[in-house]
C-alpha cells in the first residue's frame, strides 16, 4: 500500500498530536484556549500554521476572509484543485481538536507526501478557515462562503461585543475585505473539498471505531413553543381543574422526544425551558421552550416537524391550554458527495476498519459548498463525545489512522 | 329564624361590599392596592377599621403585634371569648377581598347584632391581623402567633427590603414589641376562633354554592429536585445515547402530577423549572424544579411524598441521570374543630344551602391556633377562583349569605 511507504504506523499521529499541543497554546486568554475569529490568537495561529504549510512544500497566502491557504502545485501542470481544510478559530474555553485537527492533519499528510517526493496530478490546497464557530459575529462560515462565492457583503457591517465590525477586524488582521468577491473558486476546477474533524458525538466510541465517513451535515429546524394556561394558587385548585402551562410543556417535551426516538436518522432537543413569573407556590400560567430538530434527510425532518406540531396541538387541547409553535430558521441538509465518500470508505477499509457511515449533527465549513462542489468528511472518534470543552480528546492512535486514511484517499483520487 | 330578625336579605352584603370598597382605597401606592404589614396603608386601614369597630359597640385597642382588636362585652359578665377575624394586610397589587372580607364581615355582623340590642353570653373579639401575607418579613402570622403565645421573639430582628426591622416597624406603627409575650390568650377562656375568607379557588363556583365549610388547612411539604445528566451537543448525540436532564425532569413532573391526580385530597405542583447554562442547541445537563405538595391529611401527604421520591428515583435510574430531592419546610395540616364546623354547617343548611366541606389549600391566620384552641372557617365563593389579583371578586349576594350564616352561627353558639 503506497500510504505505508510515506508514513509508518504512529508517526503521523504523534506529529499531529504534538502540533495540536503547540497550536493550543496560542490563545486570546491566558490559561485557557479561546481563539476568536480575527483576534490576537487567530493572528498568531495563522502565522504558525502558515509556517507549517511552507515547511510542507506549499505556497502560502492569507485570503480576503482571513483564511490561511497553502497550495501544493500539481504534477505536470494539472489544472484541478482538491481542497483539504477545517478551521483554527475556537469557542471560548475550547478543546484543542475541534477544527485544528482537520487543518493540522491535512498539513502533515501533505508534508509526508511532499517529503517523500510524492506529487499529485492535481493541486492540493490546505485551508485553515477562521470563522466557523460563530462566536464573534452574527453570521458564520465567512471564509468558506467567500470561497463558495456566497459571502454576503452586508455581513461586513456586523459588530461583535467589542464594537469592532467584521470589516475593521479583517483590515486589522491584514486582509482586504474589498477583495472578498474575488476569492470565489471556479467549480469547474475544483475536484472537491475534504474535511477531517472530530465527531463531537459518542457514536464511534460506542461502536469501537476510530473513524467514520459522514453521509450528510444534518438539516435543522429551529423553533420555539409558547404555552399559555391559567396561573393559579398551588394550594387551592384541585388537580382536575388546573390548566398548568409547565405540565403541558413537559407533556409536549416528552412527545417531541418520543417522536424523535421512533426514527434512527432524527434528533430533537428541547434545550431551553422558561417559566415566566414562576413561584414555588403558583401553578404556572406560561411556559416557553425551544425546539431543535435535525436530520440528514430533509423529508424525515419536515415530516417530524409536522407531526410534532400536531402532537403539541393535541396536548394543548386535552389540557385546556394554548400552544403556539414558531419556526425560526430552517437549513436543509448538506449531502456529502457519494463518489468521494465511497473512496473515503474504501480508504478506511484498506486499514481493515469497518466503514461506518454517520450523519453530522453539527455544522461544518463543508456546508458552505453544498450543491456547488463535491465534498466529503472523515470523522475521528473523540472521548465521551465531548467537544467545546477543555476535556475534548482524540487519541494519537486514532489521529494516526485518520491521517493515513487521508493519505490513502489522496492516492486513490490520484490513481483514478 | 333569629338571624333574619336583625338583618334583612341583602342589607349586610351591600354594607360589607361598600366598606370593602372604602378600605380598598387605602394603599401604600397610588392606583393599586398594596398594604404591607406595618406600612402607611396598614396604619390608615387600622384606624378606619378601628372606627368601624367602635361604631359596632366594641372597645378597640391595637395590640403589640399591630393587630386591631375590637371587643364586645359578654352579657351578664360571661368570662369566655369567641374570636372572629382575618387580616387587613395585602400582597402587592392585591384584590379587595382577601383578608378584608373576613374582618369587615365580622364587624358588620357584630354591629347588626349590637344595633338590634342582641347580646351574647360570651365576649366577641373581632381581630384584624396585619401580618398574614408574608410579603414584608421572612416569617409570617406574627399577630395570630402572638395571640397563640407562639411568637418567636427572634423574628423581631427580621428586616424587609427597606432595611427596617420588624421591631422598628412595630414601634413606628405605635405598638410595643416588648409586650408581645403578654398578648398570649388563655386557652381556657377562648371559645374558639372563626374566620370568614374567600375561597381563593374554583370549587364552590364550579359547584354553584355561595359558601362552604373548611375541613382543614392543608399541610404542606415543600422541596426541590436537582437533576444532573450529561450536557451535550443537540446535533451529535443520537436519542438513545442521551442523558437529558430536562427531559428527565419533564418525566418526573408528569409522574408527580399523575400521583396527585390519583387522590382527591391531594394537590402537587411544580411551580419553578430552571435549566442552568441552557441553550437551544445543547442537550440540558442540569435541571432543577420545585415541589409543593398539600393535603388536609398528613398521612396522605406523607405517603405521596414517599411515592414521589420513589418515582423520581426510578425515572432517574431509567434515564441514566441523578436526581436529588431536598425537602424544605414541612407544615402539618391544621384541622378545623369538628363541633364548631358542624355548627357552621347547620347554620349554612338553615339557609337551604348544601353544607359543602372542603379543605383550604392556602394558609390562613387560623393556622396559628392549631391544637391550641378550636377554630372554624367559612369560605365564600369567588369568581374564577382568582385571588392575589385586582380581578378578585365575591358578589354582594354571596357576602350577604356569609354574613347571615355567621350571625346564625353566633346565635347557635349562644343558645347551646
Amino acid at each position: 500500500m503506497r500510504a505505508m511507504a510515506v508514513a509508518d504506523e504512529g508517526v503521523l499521529g504523534e506529529a499531529i498530536a504534538n502540533r495540536l499541543t503547540e497550536l493550543a497554546a496560542v490563545s486570546d486568554e491566558p490559561g485557557r484556549l479561546t481563539r476568536l475569529y480575527l483576534g490576537p490568537g487567530h493572528r498568531k495561529a495563522a502565522d504558525l500554521v502558515g509556517g507549517w504549510m511552507r515547511e510542507a512544500g506549499m505556497a502560502v497566502r492569507i485570503d480576503a476572509a482571513g483564511s490561511v491557504v497553502g497550495r501544493l502545485k500539481a504534477r505536470d501542470g494539472g489544472s484541478r484543485t482538491l481542497m483539504l481544510g477545517s478551521h483554527i478559530d475556537t469557542v471560548r474555553d475550547a478543546g484543542r481538536f475541534d477544527g485544528a485537527l482537520g487543518v493540522v492533519t491535512a498539513v502533515e499528510v501533505v508534508k509526508a507526501a511532499f517529503k517523500s517526493g510524492k506529487r499529485f496530478p492535481f493541486a492540493i490546497e490546505v485551508i485553515a478557515f477562521g470563522d466557523e464557530e460563530g462566536v464573534r459575529f452574527a453570521s458564520t462560515l465567512g471564509g468558506a462562503k467567500a470561497l463558495a462565492g456566497r459571502f454576503d457583503m452586508k455581513a461586513l457591517d456586523e459588530t461583535g461585543e467589542d464594537g469592532v465590525s467584521r470589516r475593521q477586524a479583517l483590515v486589522a488582521f491584514g486582509s482586504d475585505p474589498s477583495r472578498l468577491r474575488e476569492e470565489a473558486l471556479s467549480p469547474d476546477h475544483a475536484l472537491g473539498y475534504v474535511e477531517v474533524h472530530i465527531e463531537q458525538g459518542p457514536v464511534l466510541e460506542k461502536e469501537g471505531l476510530p473513524v467514520g465517513i459522514v453521509t450528510a451535515i444534518d438539516g435543522i429546524t429551529r423553533g420555539a413553543v409558547d404555552v399559555e394556561g391559567v396561573a393559579s394558587h398551588a394550594g387551592t385548585v384541585p388537580m382536575p381543574m388546573r390548566h398548568d402551562a409547565l405540565a403541558a410543556a413537559a407533556d409536549m417535551l416528552l412527545a417531541v422526544e418520543a417522536r424523535a426516538r421512533a426514527r434512527s436518522n432524527l434528533v430533537a432537543t428541547v434545550g431551553k425551558m422558561d417559566v415566566p413569573e414562576s413561584a414555588a407556590n403558583t401553578i404556572p400560567g406560561k411556559a416557553r421552550f425551544t425546539l431543535d430538530i435535525r436530520s440528514p434527510s430533509d423529508e424525515e425532518r419536515t415530516s417530524a416537524v409536522g407531526d410534532i406540531e400536531k402532537l403539541i396541538a393535541a396536548i394543548a387541547q386535552r389540557r385546556g391550554v394554548t400552544a403556539k409553535l414558531s419556526i425560526g430558521h430552517q437549513v436543509p441538509a448538506a449531502l456529502c458527495d457519494q463518489k468521494l465518500s465511497d473512496q473515503m470508505a474504501q480508504a478506511v477499509e484498506a486499514f481493515g476498519i469497518a466503514p461506518r457511515r454517520l450523519p453530522s449533527g453539527a455544522g461544518h465549513d463543508a456546508m458552505a459548498f453544498d450543491r456547488l462542489i463535491p465534498f466529503a468528511m472523515l470523522f475521528v472518534r473523540c472521548r465521551g463525545g465531548v467537544s467545546h470543552n477543555p476535556a475534548e480528546f482524540a487519541s494519537p492512535a486514532d489521529i494516526d489512522i485518520a491521517a493515513r486514511v487521508l493519505l490513502t484517499f489522496l492516492d486513490r483520487i490520484a490513481a483514478q
